[in-house]
C-alpha cells in the first residue's frame, strides 16, 4: 500500500501493509509483484530484504539511499549491486539480489524533463537553432558508458525521474522516445524502455556471481555531517500511536476472528488501512509536514474508533453464555480506555459506593498464558478486586501525582475540549492472568475499609538535605533499584534470584541541534552540537511502596519527570519518561537523550534489533562494508531501535526494550542512549521543508508537544537475556486489552463466560513462537502467520525448530485445508519457490551451520515446523 | 503572428504581423478571427482598438492591463466594458466593443489550477476528508455575483489561467469540469465554456448600450509608483533595429514585386516571420531576457541577409538594360551597407586612385519624389561626384572624427571580431534626388584637386576660454542654430524664410532609478529616484561647416557625444547622440534623458503620436476618464513616442521626431524630453527576472552598450508643422535605399538603366497619401495599402479627400482585378462590413463632423479615394 519506512516499522506493520498491498494487486490485476522498489527509504533494514522482498518472494529489490562513503567504495569496486542475506538465521534461503542506485534516484545529470526542467531538449530539426541531437547522443552515450563502468555485466539501469515528476508525463516520453531513436541509430549503446523486471532478468541472464551483503544499510548519510538518524526519534508521539495502534489491530483481528468477521457491520479495514498507510517513509518515519502527520494521526483514530467497536462487540459475542439465558435480553456494552496514557478512563473512575461491580474483562493476544500487572485510575482508594472465581485478590492504591494530573487536564482539554468531569486520585494496580487469546474478568467494588496498602503510609519524600540514609533501595521482589537519595538518581541494580548487581547509573541529557546552514538538525537529520547533562532537580525523591509494585518519582528538571517502577514477580525495571515541552525560548532546538551508565567493560559493541526481529550487532565508529571516516562521532554511531538494545560482557547482558520506535546508541563503552524527544528549529533542507517543532495546543496558545513513554532495564547473566528481550518484548506490543462495563450486584459470572481460550484450553504455543496473523479475511478464509521468535544461536533452549499444532490452534473450528503462502499470501508457498531465480555469490562462500527451514505441513496431522527466525504464513479454509 | 506591443510598434509593422498571421489562419483552418484578445500587453494604442480591430473587422477587443486608478472607477461605474472610438479622423466607422478584464487576466482568486497551484480543488467524494463541493460552489457563486456587480448585463467572462498555465491543462479541465456540474447543478449561476466569440455575440444579444471610449489606454501602472513607462525606450538599440528593418521590409518588398517574386531564390519570407516576431509585447518592448532579445535580433539578422540578396538582385535586374546589351554577359553584383550606424561601408571604403568609378544606385521607397543627402564613408579626401548624365554635383567632404573612429572599431571588433582592414577618415555628402519608387545612380571618382570644402578649412573648434564671439550660428541654409561658445550648448532657433525664431536649449540629464525594493525601476517600470542635470564638458565645441550642411560635435561627458546637423535646403535640425556606456561603477542605475527647453507657453499640453498614426493630445497631471491621483509626476506624465512628438502655443509649433520608438513627456510648459536610453541595476518585478544593463562585449570584456540614434526638431508657424511632420516623418522610416558597386571607366549609363520609377514616370501619389505596403504574395497576387497620412482638421490643405490612380501606379503592368479587403487582407471588406456587429453608444452622440471615407473602386477608372487616415487594403491581380 506504501513504500514502507525501514527504520521505524514493526516488521508485522510491514507484512500487513504489504500484504494488503499485494492481495489488492493481485485481485484487481492478477499481478504478483515480483522487484522490490524501496527508492526513496532513509536507510535499509535487513529484515526488508529477507523478509520482506525474499520472503514474498521478490527476484529483486532496488533502492537508491546508502551511505555516501559506501557508495563511493562500491561504485569503485562495483558492488552497488549484491546478493543480500539479510538474516543470519535463514541464510541463503531468503536472499536477494539488491542493487542500489549510483546517484539516489535521478536520471543522469542533464536529462531532466519536467515541465519547469532546463535540461536541453533534443531538438531534432537541423533547420532550428538549437539542433543538438549529435551533441545530446554523445551526451548520453558518455552518461551511459560512465555508469557501465561501474556496474557489473553489460546492463544499466536509469530511473528516469525523480521526486514529484511525471506531473505532465509527455514532457518525458516525448524527449525519452527521440533519445532512444537516436541513441539506437548511433548504435554505441542500446536503449529501451525498461522496468526493474526486464532488467532483474537481464541481469540474471548473465549467469554472473555477485558479491554478498549481510547485515543492513543504516545508518544513512547522504554527505559528510548529513546523519539521517534523527528520524529514528521524530514525532515520537506519533511513532508511539502506530506501535499502539498496531498492537491493537492485531488484537482486534483476533477477536474478529473469534467472533466471526462482519460483511455489513463495522470491522478491522479502516484500520488496516490507516496503518499501513502510516508505514510510508515520511509517516512513521516522522518526516512529513504537520498537517500531513495530522492526517496520518485522524486515519489511525477513526480505524481504531471502528476497530474498538469490533473488539466491543466481539467481546459481548464471547461473554454471552448460550447456556447461561437469564440475562439473554440484555447485551452488555464494553468501554475501552485508548487514553489511559494520560491517566484518563471513564469507565473505571466510577463512584462504586453504590455496591455497583466495574467488570474488567481482560483479553490477551498472545498464544502463551500470561500475568500482568493492571493500573486503572480510580477515584476511591477503597476498592477491592475480585477474580471471576469471586476470590478477592491482592490490589494496591497509588496515588495519581501532579506530574500526571497535570498532563491528563491538559490534554483531555486540548483533545477533548473540556476537563475530566471527575478527578481520580488513585491508580488501582492488580495482577490479572488470561490464557492465551482469551480472556478472564476481574470485578472492582466499593471495599468496607481502606486496601493495606493505603498510599499515604506509602509514600516517602527522600530529600537530599534531611538526615536519612542515602542509600535507598525499591522493589517489593527479587529486583532491587538503588537509589540515591543525596544524587536523587539510579545507582545500582540487585537481582537476588540471578544474583546480578551492578552500578547502573541513568540519567537525562540532550543535545543542542546544529543550525549550520550549512547542515542543521532537522526531520531527518540528526546533527549534534554540543551535549548537555541535565542533573536532577534539588527536588526530592518521592518514593511510594506497596505489595505488587513500587515507584520511584524523579522530577529532573521542569520539563522532564520519571517514574521508575519495579513490579513484584518482574525482574525487569520500567521507565515512564515524561519529557516536553522542551524549550526552546534561548532559541535552541533541543534532543533529548537518557542514558544507561554501567562499569561493563562492551568492546565498542552493542546489538539493536532489524525492524524488531533479528538483532545486529555494532561496532562504535566501524562499518562492516567499509572503512569508516568519522566525522559524526554521535549521529553516526546511532541505530533505529525498534524492539530494544543490549550490551555485554564477560557475565552480564544488560537489555533496554521500548514501546516505540526511537534511535539509539552506545557511544561509550558500558553505556547505552536512547534518544527520546526532539524539538528543532531549523530545517534540514532534505524536502519537509518545515522545522520540527510538534506543539499541543489549547485555546489557540500552543505549547511544545509532551512526550510520556516507557522504556524496560534488565541484567541477566550472559546468555540468559533472550528469553525476557523475546517474550516481554512480544508482552510490550501485545498489552492486555481492557474493557469495563458495569454490572449491579455479584450476577455475572451466572450469566457470562468470565474466562475464556480461543484455542484449546490445555494448549498454548511453544516458548518460541508467536501467533503474528489470525485474521479472517474478507473471502471467509483465515490468514495464519506464526513466527519463530529466535535467531540461530540466540537462546540454548529456544533457538530449536519448534512445532504448533494447529488443530489445538483451532479448537473451536474444523479446519478442511491449509495452504501455505508466499509472506503476503498473494501465492502459494511452493509455487513462489518454484519461480525463484537463484544468484550467484562471489566465491560461493559454504553456509555454516546449513540453514534449516520447518517442513511441508502434512494435511492429516496439521503440525507446523518452524525454524529459527522463521515466519510462515497460511490461508486456512475451515468447513 | 504574435500579441503585439502596443506602444513602440509601428503602425505598419502592426498591420503587416496581424496580415502574415491572420492569412496563415485562413489558408491553414480557413478561420476569419472575430476578436482581438490583447491580454497582456502593457497599456492599450488607440491604433490597436481602430486600425488593428475595428478595420481588420472584429466584432470585439479584450484587454487586461489599464491603470489601476481607471480600472477602480470603471468597476465603480460599470465601464470596464465600451464602445472604443480610437480615430477622431474615421469615428464610428471604426468602433469597437473594447473590455476590460476586472483583474489583470487572472481567474478568480482561489481558483487556479496549474500542477502546484493551491486552490482548493473540488473534491467531490463525500467519503473524503476534504469533501467541499458546497463550499466550492458557494464561493464560485459569490466569485461571480461580485463580478457581476461590476458589469453590464448579465453576462461575466472569467480568464481561467494566466501566464505559464495549462503546462498540463487536464489539472484546469478536471476541476472545471466539476464547478460546472455542480454550479449548474446549484442553479444560482449558469457556467460553461465560452469563448470570447461566444461572449461577444451573448453580449451584443443584449442590446444594451455601452459608454464611449475615445483615445487610448497610455500610460498604464498597475498600482501606486509603478507606471509601465519605462519600457517605451527599454533596449533602444533593438527598438532601432526593429525600425529600421521594418523600413528596409517595406522597400525590399516593393523591389521584390518590382523584379518578380522568386519561390525557388531568397525572398523576403524570413525577415517578415522575424519582423513579425519582433512585434512582440516582450521584443520590441525590450522587456525579454538578454538571450532572448539575441535571439530576436538573430532572427532579424537572418532576415534582411536574405531580404538583401532580394534587393540586390532586384537592382542588379532593374539596372540591367534589354535594349543596351554590351555587358549583357556580366551581372552586376550590389552591395549594401547595413553597418552605415557605426561609419561602416566596406563597399564605399575603397581607393578610387585607379581610375575606378564607385557606383551608388539609391533607392527611394516613397511613392514622392524627392531629394536627399547622403553620406557615406571614403578613404579619400579628393573625391567627386557626378550624377547619371554625367554632371557632376556639389559635394562635401566632412572629417570623420574620433567619437564615430571609435564606436566604428569597438564594434566591429565586437560583432564582426575584427577591426575594419582601412580606415576611412571622412565623410562624402551629396544631396541625391529618386524618382517615386524609383532610383537614380551616382558615380564616386578619384577628383584632380582637393575638394572645394576642404575639411581642414571649414572646421573650427570653439573653446569657451578663448576671446572669441560666443554667439556662434549654424547652418549652410534658411534655418540657423544659434550656439552659445560659453555656454558650450545650442541656446537659438531662426528660420529667415517662415521667420520662426526662438529661444531653444537643448541638454541631457539622466533620472535615477528607484531602487527600492517594492518597486524598481526597471525593464517595464519607469520609476525615477531624482533627476541629475549634465552640464556639457569643459571641451570646446567643434563646428564643421560646409555648402550642404554643417555640423556641431559636442562633448557633454565622458559618455554622452552629440553630433547636431543642418542641412542647406532643411529646415529641421538633426540631432545625433551617441549615449553610453553608461556609468554604473557608483551603484546606480541611470535613464538618460534630452530636453528641448523653450519659452512656450504650451499649456500643460502637448501631443505624441499612437503607433506612428494619430496624434493624441497629452495634458500633464491629468486624464480625460477619471481624476488623476498624481504620485509620479514624471513617469505618469510618460508617453510612448513612435513618430514625434509636439507642442505649440499661439503662433509656433515645436515637433520633435525620433528614428525609433521612446519614451517622451513635456514635464514642464515649453519643454519636451525624450529618454534616450537606461541601464538600470534591479529588476522591477514584473516578469522578466533580469536586470536591464545591456552590454558589448570584446573578447570576454563586456561594457554597457553604446547607443546612436537621432532625432530631429522643427519649429514652423501655428498650423504649418503637420506636413514636416508627416513627409518628413516617412522620410525617417524610408530612407533612400543605397546599394554599390565598381566600375572600370564611365561606360555604366551605356550598359544600365541608370535612372527608374516603378510608377508611370509623370505621376506621383498625392502629398497626403504614402504606399504602406506594395507585396506580391505567394499566390502572384499583388497586396496594397494605401494610407492616407493626414487627420481630419490637421492641415488645412492636406487633410482632404485623397485619390491615387492606380493605373499610373502600375504603368508597367496591367490591372485585372482589384479587391478590397478588410486591414489584414483576410477577407473582402464588403463581406467584412455585412458581418460587422452594430455596437450602441450610451447617449448616442452625434458625430460632427460625420466621418467621410472613400468610396468604391471603379473597376474601370480604377481611382483609389482615401478620406483623412483612411487606410485601404486592396488585392489586385495583374494580367
Amino acid at each position: 500500500m506504501c513504500m514502507h519506512d525501514e527504520a521505524a516499522p514493526h516488521y508485522i506493520d510491514m507484512i500487513d501493509q504489504t500484504t494488503l498491498g499485494h492481495r489488492f494487486i493481485k485481485r484487481e490485476f492478477n499481478i504478483t509483484p515480483r522487484i522490490g522498489w524501496q527508492i526513496d527509504p532513509f536507510g535499509h533494514s535487513a529484515v526488508q530484504a529477507y523478509l520482506l522482498s525474499a520472503e514474498v518472494g521478490f527476484d529483486s529489490l532496488f533502492f537508491a539511499r546508502i551511505d555516501y562513503q559506501d557508495r563511493a567504495k562500491r561504485k569503485d569496486q562495483k558492488s552497488l549491486e549484491v546478493v543480500w542475506r539479510g538474516s543470519k538465521s535463514l541464510g541463503s534461503s531468503s536472499q536477494i539480489f539488491a542493487g542500489a542506485f549510483p546517484e539516489n534516484y535521478e536520471p543522469p545529470s542533464n536529462f531532466y524533463y519536467e515541465v519547469n526542467d532546463d535540461s536541453p531538449i533534443v531538438q531534432d530539426n537541423m533547420e532550428l537553432f538549437d539542433y543538438n541531437v549529435p551533441q545530446r547522443v554523445n551526451e548520453f552515450v558518455a552518461a551511459a558508458f560512465s555508469q557501465a563502468n561501474i556496474t557489473r555485466t553489460n546492463h544499466v539501469m536509469w530511473t528516469m525521474g525523480t521526486d514529484f515528476k511525471y506531473q505532465y508525463a509527455h514532457t518525458w516520453f516525448r524527449q525519452m522516445d527521440k533519445f532512444i531513436h537516436y541513441v539506437n541509430q548511433d548504435g554505441r549503446v542500446n536503449a529501451l524502455y525498461s522496468t526493474p523486471s526486464i532488467y532483474t532478468d537481464a541481469k540474471y541472464a548473465t549467469n554472473e556471481a555477485w558479491p554478498l551483503k549481510t547485515d543492513d544499510y543504516f545508518p544513512y548519510a547522504d554527505r559528510i555531517n548529513a546523519y539521517w538518524t534523527g528520524y529514528f526519534t521524530s514525532r515520537p508521539a506519533l511513532k508511539g500511536y502506530v506501535r499502539t495502534m498496531s498492537g491493537y489491530y492485531l488484537a482486534a483481528r483476533q477477536l474478529e476472528f473469534l467472533k466471526g468477521r462482519s460483511k455489513a457491520g463495522p470491522n478491522t479495514d479502516y484500520l488496516a488501512d490507516a496503518l499501513a498507510l502510516a508505514q510510508h517513509h515520511d509517516a512513521v518515519s516522522g518526516t512529513s509536514k504537520q498537517h500531513v502527520a495530522n492526517d496520518y494521526a485522524k486515519r489511525l483514530s477513526i480505524g481504531y474508533e471502528e476497530a474498538a467497536k469490533v473488539v466491543e462487540t466481539s467481546l459481548t459475542s464471547i461473554t454471552r453464555s448460550s447456556s447461561k439465558t437469564d440475562s439473554g435480553n440484555k447485551v452488555t456494552k464494553f468501554q475501552q480506555c485508548l487514553l489511559l496514557n494520560i491517566s484518563y478512563c471513564p469507565s473505571s473512575e466510577v463512584d462504586l459506593s453504590n455496591g455497583k461491580n466495574l467488570v474488567v474483562v481482560v483479553y490477551n493476544p498472545l498464544g502463551w498464558k500470561r500475568e500482568d500487572i493492571i493500573r486503572i485510575p480510580v477515584i476511591d482508594e477503597t476498592v477491592i478486586v475480585k477474580d471471576h472465581r469471586g476470590n478477592e485478590i491482592e490490589s494496591q492504591i497509588v496515588p495519581l501525582l501532579n506530574a500526571s494530573l497535570a498532563i491528563r487536564n491538559y490534554h483531555s482539554m486540548a483533545y477533548l475540549g473540556k476537563f475530566p468531569s471527575v478527578t481520580p486520585k488513585y491508580w488501582l494496580a492488580f495482577s490479572a492472568s488470561a490464557p492465551p487469546l482469551g480472556l478472564n474478568t476481574y470485578f472492582i467494588s466499593s471495599g468496607k475499609q481502606k486496601a493495606i496498602a493505603a498510599p499515604s503510609k506509602n509514600q516517602v519524600v527522600y530529600s537530599s538535605k534531611e538526615k536519612q540514609k542515602d542509600v535507598i533501595e525499591v522493589g517489593p521482589g527479587d529486583l532491587k533499584l538503588v537509589f540515591s537519595a543525596k544524587q536523587r538518581k539510579l545507582i545500582g541494580y540487585i537481582n537476588s534470584r540471578t544474583k546480578v548487581k551492578e552500578t547502573v547509573r541513568q540519567s537525562y541529557s540532550f543535545y543542542t541541534g546544529a543550525t549550520d546552514i550549512k547542515q542543521a538538525s532537522g526531520a531527518y537529520i540528526f546533527r549534534p552540537n554540543g551535549t548537555n547533562s541535565l542533573k536532577p532537580d534539588h527536588q526530592a525523591l518521592t518514593v511510594l511502596r506497596g505489595p505488587i509494585l513500587d515507584e520511584v518519582h524523579q522530577r529532573i528538571n521542569s520539563w522532564i519527570y520519571q517514574i521508575t517502577r519495579v513490579y513484584k514477580g518482574k525482574e525487569h525495571a520500567e521507565f515512564e519518561f515524561i519529557v516536553g515541552p522542551i524549550p526552546i525560548s534561548d532559541g535552541i532546538g533541543k534532543e533529548v537523550v537518557t542514558k544507561i551508565l554501567t562499569h561493563m567493560k562492551t568492546s565498542k559493541t552493542f546489538y539493536t534489533d532489524s525492524s524488531c526481529r533479528d538483532f545486529l550487532e555494532r561496532i562504535r565508529n566501524y562499518r562492516k562494508d567499509w572503512n569508516l571516516d568519522v566525522n559524526q562521532p554521535v549521529a553516526g554511531n546511532y541505530y533505529p531501535i525498534n524492539l530494544g538494545m543490549y550490551v555485554k560482557d564477560d557475565d552480564k547482558e544488560l537489555s533496554v526494550l521500548v514501546d516505540r520506535s526511537m534511535g539509539g546508541a552506545s557511544i561509550k563503552d558500558g553505556e547505552l542512549e536512547l534518544m527520546l524527544h526532539r524539538r528543532l528549529l531549523h530545517d534540514d533542507g532534505r524536502g519537509v521543508a518545515e522545522t520540527l517543532n510538534e506543539t499541543v495546543c489549547v485555546q489557540n496558545k500552543c505549547s511544545g508537544l509532551t512526550i510520556v513513554g516507557k522504556y524496560y532495564l534488565r541484567i541477566d547473566p550472559l546468555g540468559e537475556a533472550a528469553k525476557w528481550r523475546r517474550s516481554f518484548g512480544q508482552e510490550i506490543y501485545s498489552p492486555f486489552l481492557l474493557a469495563f462495563t458495569q454490572q449491579e450486584g455479584d450476577g455475572w459470572t451466572n450469566s457470562h463466560v468470565s474466562s475464556f481460550s480461543g484455542m484449546d484450553p490445555s494448549y498454548v504455543l511453544p516458548d518460541n513462537v508467536a501467533m503474528i496473523t489470525l485474521q479472517e479475511l474478507d473471502n471467509g478464509q483465515v490468514l495464519l502467520r506464526l513466527a519463530h521468535l529466535y535467531e540461530v544461536g540466540e537462546d540454548k533452549d529456544l533457538s530449536v525448530m519448534a512445532s504448533v499444532q494447529l488443530k489445538k490452534v483451532f479448537a473451536h473450528k474444523k479446519i478442511n485445508k491449509v495452504t501455505e503462502m508466499s509472506l503476503s499470501a498473494n501465492q502459494g508457498r511452493v509455487e513462489m519457490e518454484k519461480k525463484r531465480l537463484v544468484w550467484k555469490v562471489k566465491g560461493s562462500p559454504e553456509e555454516v551451520p546449513k540453514v534449516v527451514r520447518g517442513g511441508p505441513v502434512d494435511p492429516a496431522a496439521l503440525v507446523v515446523e518452524l525454524a529459527p527466525m522463521e515466519i510462515r504464513t497460511f490461508v486456512i479454509d475451515f468447513n
